[in-house]
């Protein structure tokens, strides 16, 4: 089964863009993949083609208008009711690995993107609009996060990376960071490989990378460390300790 | 002054992709930014140009040599000591508005993308570099991490987005989600406008659109809700309270 994206934007050239090379681009000339773009300006209903407006109540931009975005996405919809419409805004819900293994387990996925000041509200209840979040920065517009949510989904679909690296050791995939990585050359500039690593046992292999996996998920994102273990990381004053959450 | 980005990495035809359109791709042809890219690739030592290796102590896929990557970056650098190098990696601190904001007003950035398995690790303490996460997913590669970077800082450089959207008012900037936009038409499928924002009453608009962002950002984000104002949200058993933090 091809995994069908669909982008509904005022900038249609700027797909595939990074995602017709390497890695995804080459599941796509395998048919892994496909995906189309929708102009949304060929829903605006008059000559001008418009198809933002001032916002209600005053302030600087332009909003997309909901009669367009909503004429928009009903024609992307079209015999692709069981893929979900996700528009992309830092109002939305962090993205998680979660979701994209989720999102990649599907059939697809419908991406709004928005430009300009943001999304008439309405659509996102009118039409059932999941909003997405892909970190905590304003962009000039959806498009760079959908390229970002399709590569982190394309990755993972069946074929692509292969058997050898099924992705489940990275990081967030068991909601901690991924232990770090080393290769050769095994002196560089005097600094050298960790002892363990070269050791060939590999029990004790794997009980470092657990335990550096551990210590800089709660070291450098305490907010992960608390998801996973429900404990909380307190830097007060400096001095890192945890503490049972009450 | 123009913001220098150099891009460090094995896909150098993926830039300036989105970049090279719309608002970016404006700035950019008016002289407001520029964008080199060094294929890491010519660093290597060796008739093959290998740039990866097997990761010390086993396990799947590949891992950028510490060596290369120091000699790209040293490369990079000549003439550009006072730009940060950035690397876009899942295990980096988690990039905000604020940081885009102090790179923005900085003379540009030296990116370095990962393909493969990730990083030598010794290349972060080697070199310097600063490791930058833009999500808690998994991507095939830095690249499209780095056009999210790089659009999120050429959108706040001088004269870029205009004088009338200054940016001061988007999610993130006060630690705070946007209140919700609205704009013509005023009723659709039967979905109106809020009231408020049809009065006219500037103060009103303005107290409005203050709780909507604190309650929004309560509700979808509890974690920025408490950063910003030290008040922990509680979840459990469904019902969202607010508790001190003690």
């Amino acid at each position: 089964m091809t995994f069908q994206a669909t982008v509904l934007t005022l900038y249609p050239e700027m797909f595939p863009g990074p995602l017709g090379v390497s890695l995804a681009g080459r599941a796509m000339a395998e048919g892994k993949w496909a995906l189309d773009t929708v102009q949304i300006r060929d829903f605006a209903a008059d000559k001008h083609r418009t198809v933002d407006d001032t916002p209600a109540g005053g302030g600087a931009g332009m909003v997309l208008r909901v009669d367009v975005l909503a004429k928009a996405i009903d024609h992307a919809r079209e015999g692709a009711a069981d893929r979900p419409v996700i528009a992309l805004t830092p109002r939305g819900k962090p993205l998680t690995q979660a979701r994209v293994r989720e999102l990649a387990d599907g059939p697809g996925v419908i991406l709004l993107c928005g430009r300009f000041e943001g999304f008439d509200e309405r659509i996102f209840e009118g039409r059932a609009v999941e909003e997405v979040s892909v970190g905590d920065i304003v962009l000039s517009g959806g498009e760079p996060a959908a390229l970002m949510l399709l590569d982190a989904c394309i990755r993972l679909l069946p074929g692509v990376m292969g058997a050898a690296s099924s992705g489940t050791e990275e990081s967030f995939e068991n909601g901690l960071l991924e232990y770090p990585h080393y290769t050769r050359p095994q002196e560089w500039e005097g600094r050298t490989i960790p002892e363990v690593l070269r050791s060939g046992d590999h029990a004790k292999i794997a009980q470092w990378r657990k335990r550096r996996s551990e210590d800089d998920t709660r070291s450098r994102r305490p907010d992960l460390w608390e998801r996973h273990t429900g404990v909380r990381v307190q830097s007060a004053s400096g001095a890192q300790h945890e503490v049972q959450d009450d």
